[in-house]
């Protein structure tokens, strides 16, 4: 999944929400990677949407975060995006297990070197 | 880092807490998946453990999400944990920057086709 923005999401002070989306797929999906980034530009048009962290190990176990102002926009966003996830091939089949959990972000710590 | 286990955490209704760590290092860190593994294990021996998934992107971005049973336990963990750190080399040096946030986890969904 090479193709997928290696970057930390940029959030602003908590209290925010956090999606946390872990899945194990059968097998390599071909232009899963493609479909992913189109999901995470589709994301980040939603209202409410604050950043979106993506890491795949050897391309069959992945962790996405996105990170959300509150609840309502996490529901527009799901919404939207089961619409579109029925749209493409279906997902059901690729995935051997996979995990959604919905958290409320409470404290925040962090550093980055590049911008001081 | 392909030595790290690549499961789905299997924790108990919610509510519980999630440690969201996102990382980027400089370069790829020789040693770095064993002390992740070892870190991971030493996780796993705390009180109120409940859980962790890694997945590292290209052997520099990474996302760890550990779960636990209440802050008490993170906090007994992050001083356990920032003690290990220190006696490991210096971790500063690795991250060109890092994100950790704590979250509350109030809702969860999931399929596992293995266990059915």
């Amino acid at each position: 999944m090479s193709k997928l923005n290696k970057t930390i999401a940029r959030t602003p002070e908590p209290p925010y929400y956090a999606v946390i989306f872990t899945s194990l797929l059968f097998s390599e999906v071909e232009g899963y990677d493609d479909m992913a980034i189109e999901m995470n530009a589709l994301a980040a048009k939603q209202a409410g949407f604050l950043g979106v962290e993506t890491a795949w190990d050897s391309s069959v176990f992945g962790i996405t975060v996105s990170y959300w102002k509150d609840e309502e926009s996490i529901l527009a966003w799901k919404n939207n995006a089961d619409h579109q996830w029925a749209q493409k091939l279906g997902k059901e089949k690729w995935y051997q297990s996979y995990s959604l959990r919905i958290a409320k972000v409470e404290r925040a710590y962090g550093a980055d070197k590049k911008s001081g």
